[in-house]
């Protein structure tokens, strides 16, 4: 599989991580996988609660599941709650409908990886993404 | 781990059951975590159902999950349904969305377990827990 | 169902704790529960680590779902292996072939719950066990 | 909860990896864990396959869940593999027997977290381990 090395991985994390910083967010967490839905690397933020990495990594892989961004399948979500609830079962939790998980492409647009965020407003976990995709010259998808 | 001891752990599920018997509520089960949600110490009165357990402790776990309240993941529940559906999901059934979750600091702020308490409506379930948390000098935690 | 009162599962607890200070074993887990498998009362001592609320109760109830001491499904589990790694999986983790769940029964024979040990040798364990259960005047079943 | 931090963490990753390199190792996955578990950081080195996050995880997690090394409980599955494939089912496949996963504690002894790495030989994944604890100031636990 192409998928997004390790360094490129650590240093999206570091990108997400620095723009939460500059916006002042609440301890963020960052997954980074590759196009299979498998974790590269991760870090959760001193204060950061329990669960945050299977939260950000569900939206990544979920997204990845679909094909689509967690924000789009939190506004599918919106529209037909049994038909994520349902698919969110089958992903046995891995899914979450709710923006900060983000599919990266390649110049090509091959998917190579995706990247959740969680910690602060969706919205925000988000943008602390799409910051770190953009600092490693690669694309979101979708 | 700096967690909670057994013995402050017990004297929390005293404190709370004896607000369960002052205001005369319904049988009560109460569990005590330390910060990773796993259990330190339970008690189901005479007369509370089966699942009770599990019940008060998922109140508890999913507190510490999220790093908020079991109040505040049941208001989070009203506003985004699908968003909390998923989650719980993801937690395998270890996450309440109603008050009795209550998250434990001490006097720094740490974060040192988590207490859950069922039976009775949620604001009392919730009442219960944060007598314990009184009762042996501590704090709620959000 | 008829099933010992929280006052019996403190009190046994209580002893079987006892038990484990005199023979200054390691920090014990002792978990009750009904006949039904459920928990009434556990108590982790302050050292004990994070899994032995359940593993205590696995005995316990894996007792309970076969009908015999988990000293005995240990024996089972030398003899046929591949049946008790089956039976296990149907309990889903909630067996454990080792000594240290004991069923609970009264003067009549009926089982009236059961209780289980984890922390020190399986011996141990199935001692202190004996103690909490001998303690509130009641006996082993099977 | 008194946790490992972020930036320990990821030094001890650092540590880790530079060891494997120094050894020459295949390619590595090292996962860092709070006291309950948790994850806090982990990096998958380019080659590594695609479980290798959770394997590392379970390594460390399984270690935390009965209180001994993996190591420990690798020599406990050579006597009684009933046993471990018991508890093993019981952690939901949190657990893996082999060498590798390390339990953190600080210079009280207080444990503070784990450590897991997967990738080569168990021993040599162990040495990662360890080599990670000691560039941080820490000590295995156990």
């Amino acid at each position: 599989m192409h998928r997004l090395t390790l360094a490129q991985s650590n240093a999206l994390i570091d990108a997400a991580l620095a723009k939460g910083a500059e916006l002042q967010l609440k301890p963020l967490t960052v997954t980074v996988h590759d196009a299979g839905g498998n974790l590269i690397a991760c870090q959760r933020q001193d204060g950061a609660s329990n669960m945050r990495v299977k939260l950000a990594g569900a939206k990544a892989s979920g997204a990845l599941a679909l094909g689509v961004s967690s924000r789009t399948i939190g506004d599918m979500a919106l529209d037909r709650p049994h038909f994520i609830a349902a698919v969110d079962t089958m992903a046995d939790g891995g899914m979450v409908p709710a923006a900060g998980g983000v599919i990266v492409a390649d110049a090509d647009g091959t998917i190579v990886g995706a990247v959740g965020v969680t910690g602060d407003t969706s919205d925000n976990d988000e943008a602390c993404a799409l910051a770190g995709i953009a600092a490693i010259g690669l694309k979101p998808f979708n």
